[in-house]
């Protein structure tokens, strides 16, 4: 009696397996992810947002990947390891490749420093992809620069969008965005992974945007190890540790001077902008309403929000900033995440804005649909926010 | 007998492999490689040039690395692997970690694209390494930028640096070299490996270079990926296939003529020189003497030379041509693969420039001191020349 019912239990137990493989196969449309290293067929996304990877180990018990509630790996036909995710939201996501315990990057993708490393990340296309993809239009330029922080006394790494037209006149001056990356990404984040280049140059080409000039800074101070012990590659050094007193001192002392020095900006507060996400978002709302006399407008994306208790002097803040944009992930907005968010940043962040709003400042809430707090929220708040910017 | 025997001949195996062990103790004062990711103390280097990893792979039966002649990898105290590499030439070398048989980036270092990969990189560095060093002088910026070439209806992926005093001016225009770089490398190569920004600010501060715009392209055409289908980083795509002839139309049809366009250039044939290295430099022999109303400065780094046989009207040349650059790794000299290559390229390269020196042509050999086919042979070639470039 006692081995049938083993038996019983064994055999429901492989049933439900078997009914789970059964009612779950994934759609079999895979196509090469975006963001795959030239010509490698692998990771592959389908339309159900599953990736499917392939890493060849010979000798290995086991190999999987960080995705959590991801199918097994097993071998196939070729000797190589199969395995695939659930359906991931659209977007961008960070990930590791597991083989017989060791987390390294996937050899097959491109690598991009999120999650405080350099590794693998794998994009699964939005629907609205057209916004970030590069297309036949006139192109801006992304510059790479090193330039002296005179206050930290360290030579610190920028990109700068300069928009296409830039250098077609030697007269010609633009505004500028300060904007910042999240907690464990550094200034590669918007540049790589955030497409700022290819979404500026679209929505410029479609009159959708003023021309304005973009800073990425590093954002991170003290550290382990200073941002000019820069690799061979003279590129980015990862992150130091946040600081945002020291970093407000880089920004408004060091960054805005260098910027306005070897630029052609409109030096001049109506012409100044400072967003950020995450932690590039919390950044921005402790510096940018610190220093109303230099900035005027101010993003915040997934990073909190401003309340109307927040605002020390409102008629000097409804005087001085011309836009304050907040935005979410509408995946974010009812999760712990964002609950605990909420809090800490101060309460619900489409009441605070609508408050705000109520209270006679130019104030915008944006929610991505179906996005989380990832690259896909970001891209399209810098989307939403552009037009927003410089209006004159 | 035969047991004693067997022990004795077992004894003596043991002896030896001790005597292996004692007599190559890698020399205890290891450091960081500077091509670690921020903040990781693995990979290190010793005075010896050997490189040691460090890898965590808990369950591995077995780890290594691509080095040949490298130590077995065992399990430290602390349960991550450890291994090291026979003494490496100075300088710049690719590499993968070996886990179980999976050929997988080393997650400590910094990515580059060479060998037809994005992957792992050391840096062991060279004892004249401060003159590809970050350093406190006034810095260029490196230029991230799409094009559209007519040619061959694609939008390609260049990097440009300009020299530090470009911003400074409106009105003062530069000479320009395109660099390219080698086979299994794409146009991030001079860029990031190859530390141009560094060394041309360097040579620059110290008055040993003029200030010139640096142009580097993909260099590849064909291939089973556009490289306008790049990743969503915008950046670069890998390299399609070799095809000099497609490639010469781009260079001087499509390339010349946009940058000409976009930057503030002296877009005359005495004031643009053409060089590069390995297949980089095949293609300037290949381009630049096809084109000498456009090129008075041909550079070649390990890629062959001219002989005076390949020179059809000398006396154009000579009045055309202000400079003939040929170098290459004093161990590449006679090696097999030299050998081979200077067959290949038609003759020896030092003879070869010597002997066009003879013929009345400007034509300097450089041969770079202990180093191979890699990076620090070019870095040091690019430090050679540049002084040697636009000098009226």
């Amino acid at each position: 009696m006692k081995t049938e019912l083993s038996l019983l239990a064994l055999a429901s137990i492989l049933g439900a397996q078997l009914c789970i493989a059964q009612t779950n196969p994934p759609v079999d449309d895979w196509k090469p992810c975006p963001s795959n290293q030239a010509g490698k067929q692998y990771p592959q996304y389908n339309s159900e947002g599953r990736v499917k990877f392939r890493i060849v180990a010979p000798e290995a018990k086991s190999v999987g990947c960080t995705f959590r509630e991801s199918s097994e790996f097993s071998k196939g036909d070729d000797g190589a390891w199969y395995g695939h995710t659930r359906p991931l939201d659209e977007g961008f996501h960070y990930y590791a490749i597991k083989i017989d315990g060791a987390e390294v990057p996937d050899p097959n993708s491109h690598y991009f420093y999120g999650s405080g490393r350099w590794g693998s990340a794998v994009e699964v296309p939005a629907k609205d992809a057209a916004f970030y993809a590069l297309k036949n239009v006139p192109h801006g330029q992304l510059r790479e620069i090193n330039y002296l922080s005179k206050s930290t006394d360290k030579t610190r790494h920028i990109y700068v969008y300069t928009p296409p037209d830039y250098d077609k006149s030697a007269r010609k001056r633009y505004p500028v965005l300060y904007l910042q990356h999240g907690g464990g990404e550094d200034e590669t984040g918007w540049a790589s992974q955030g497409c700022t280049g290819r979404i500026m140059d679209n929505l410029i080409a479609e009159g959708k945007a003023k021309p304005f000039i973009i800073v990425m800074e590093n954002g991170g101070v003290g550290g382990p190890r200073p941002t000019n012990s820069a690799p061979v590659a003279g590129g980015p050094g990862g992150r130091g540790a946040f600081n945002f007193s020291v970093f407000e001192k880089v920004v408004t002392e060091d960054l805005i001077p260098y910027i306005d020095a070897n630029f052609r900006t409109i030096a001049k507060q109506p012409q100044r902008a400072m967003a950020g996400l995450s932690m590039g978002g919390m950044q921005t709302r402790s510096i940018a309403p610190a220093h109303l006399d230099k900035f005027s407008h101010i993003g915040v994306f997934s990073g909190g929000s401003i309340a109307v208790s927040d605002v020390k002097d409102m008629a000097a803040f409804k005087k001085k900033v011309k836009l304050v944009f907040i935005s979410y992930g509408s995946k974010e907005l009812g999760t712990n995440r964002v609950a605990g968010a909420r809090g800490a940043f101060g309460g619900d962040p489409k009441e605070n804005t609508a408050a705000l709003r109520a209270a006679g400042v130019n104030a915008v809430f944006y929610e991505s649909p179906n996005s989380a707090h990832e690259w896909l929220s970001w891209r399209r708040s810098l989307r939403e926010i552009a037009p927003l910017l410089f209006k004159d």
